[in-house]
């Protein structure tokens, strides 16, 4: 089959692009309401953006998306700015999104918007068309990108398989399922809760299941003995945030899962970000949520009295540990 | 200090003996209202006592509690029984809890009730009064060695130590800490969640702040990380069933924890029942609980769709990876 018409065919899962512009506003999927009901929220500017990536309402690929459509966003009101003041206010946008979540590069991705601003301005060119196409063109091009990398993954996934995945990776694993299944691959899923906010649980299950594949929710501390009894064959994970040795940091509890698959002799594959500034695990800042998010669980205190809770939102996977990595194609 | 009199001065859990007669009815803990309150349910007869250990009010140590103390309920009640017909009736109850779980040797204590009743009764000797005996001469034997082995764990707790738990050790850690407190140590804890049951966090971490201990919380996932950046020097578990080769079956999770301990030269710890009919891991019976108690957490159902579950209630971790079993002394 020719390599558009593949990717045309594939069934999108709403996590796969999770916000989109539409009539001057972003519609961001509310991922922290899913699997109860799919809605998105509505933002219109700058702190907007930012208070839905800090409140996880959006997380993993779907931040990006919000990064780079802010900046949209903010081109489209600014018709009453010179395009210096409307350099300064993508300026301005680039480091509050930098800095609204740590362990995120995002600016990796608003380093090159300022660049493309700064270049119209340089250059004598109109700013507005300029950074907007040039955003555009840019999303397009990660999209293509990922439906490829959603066609290298349902080809990494034999007849038989037993996946274990972590957290949730946006909607590529869940359609690669759904190709395997149109070439009617028998696989299974396991599913890790991903504690606390149960990504896996939530959106993971969620997603595998509206694409019809079959998967078994298993808690996070079941890994070991699923290994042990033979019940694994595979894992996939995703990455947040990848280095130029290999190491990658990905939701807290990847680490642990990969250690265990190398005990077990399980091929541990990662769909790795085209994000190599830096060098080595270590040098990624983790970031470390509110002990809340942990000791709180449905409106109720788990615990009681003053124990404290500590939450690194991710770790760092280093690259011995990594049987392939799915790299998103970069020209 | 002599040994009676230091054991004497052991602040005590309410986990350490969570089951109790007292005017006839047996008063049993219900670990499930932990931390939100402490609640006794009054368990009168052998019904009552299946359904509490199946509806895991009480675990671990409680349960053989629950289960020992049912024979007492028993006789207690059988006054217009003819001592052959009460052994019928021990004989039953017998088989009755020995089913009520599957991973638990309930048969190794309840073989030892119904022995002294075919003693007594071979004998003609009245069965009442040297089966009841009996039994609360095995309990106060009990409690006077677990009390030793809390001395054992806090003299393994050294000043400066901080040491990972798993799921909860009945009272026992809690009120190590509490001697090493006394001691002048200063020492911190690390308590896994412990999905789906949360008992880490309702009832670890709750006994371990009564008895004025350091404790942080964190999900089952956070255990390599913590490990990684050296946040833990020692593991510290308890154990459901012991084999005679040394391997154990304990919570869920506790595999994994025993692996990454290995990985990261972390002294594994684990506190041992006397409990030596099985040969080898492989043998213990695992018990497979229903998947609604992960798929449904709040009264909530944490998926959508026709999403499986797979709630393995234990694991069993092989004798190579444990650094010191601190056991029962059987004499």
């Amino acid at each position: 089959m020719h390599k558009d018409k593949k990717q045309k065919n594939i069934k999108e899962s709403p996590l796969f692009w999770p916000a989109t512009i539409k009539r001057g506003v972003l519609w961001v999927l509310d991922e922290t309401l899913i699997p109860q009901k799919m809605h998105y929220i509505k933002v219109h500017d700058l702190p907007e953006a930012v208070n839905v990536i800090r409140r996880m309402k959006t997380r993993a690929f779907g931040q990006f998306l919000v990064v780079l459509s802010t900046f949209l966003l903010i081109i489209n009101k600014s018709k009453a700015l010179s395009d210096k003041a409307l350099l300064g206010q993508i300026k301005k946008a680039a480091g509050r999104l930098n800095n609204s979540r740590p362990t995120f590069p995002f600016s990796e991705v608003t380093s090159i918007v300022v660049g493309w601003a700064e270049t119209a301005l340089k250059n004598g060119m109109e700013l507005r068309p300029f950074v907007s196409k040039n955003i555009m063109g840019y999303l397009a091009g990660i999209r293509a990108r990922r439906l490829e990398r959603v066609c290298k993954i349902a080809d990494a996934i034999k007849n038989g398989d037993s996946i274990l995945t972590h957290c949730n990776v946006s909607g590529e694993l869940a359609m690669a399922a759904s190709i395997c299944q149109q070439q009617g691959k028998e696989i299974h899923f396991f599913a890790t809760e991903t504690r606390p906010y149960f990504q896996g649980a939530k959106l993971t299950c969620w997603e595998l299941n509206r694409m019809g594949a079959k998967v078994t929710l298993i808690a996070d501390n079941a890994v070991g003995s699923v290994m042990a009894d033979g019940l694994v064959n595979k894992v996939i994970v995703g990455s947040d945030r990848s280095c130029a040795n290999g190491d990658f940091a990905n939701k807290i509890g990847t680490y642990q899962i990969a250690v265990l698959a190398e005990e077990f002799g399980i091929p541990f594959y990662v769909l790795t970000q085209p994000s190599n500034k830096v060098k080595k695990g270590s040098d990624i800042p983790i970031e470390i949520r509110k002990a809340k998010e942990l000791l709180v669980y449905s409106g109720k205190r788990a615990v009681s009295g003053p124990v404290d809770g500590f939450y690194p939102g991710f770790d760092v996977v280093p690259h011995q540990l990594i049987t392939k990595a799915i790299a998103i194609d970069v020209n």
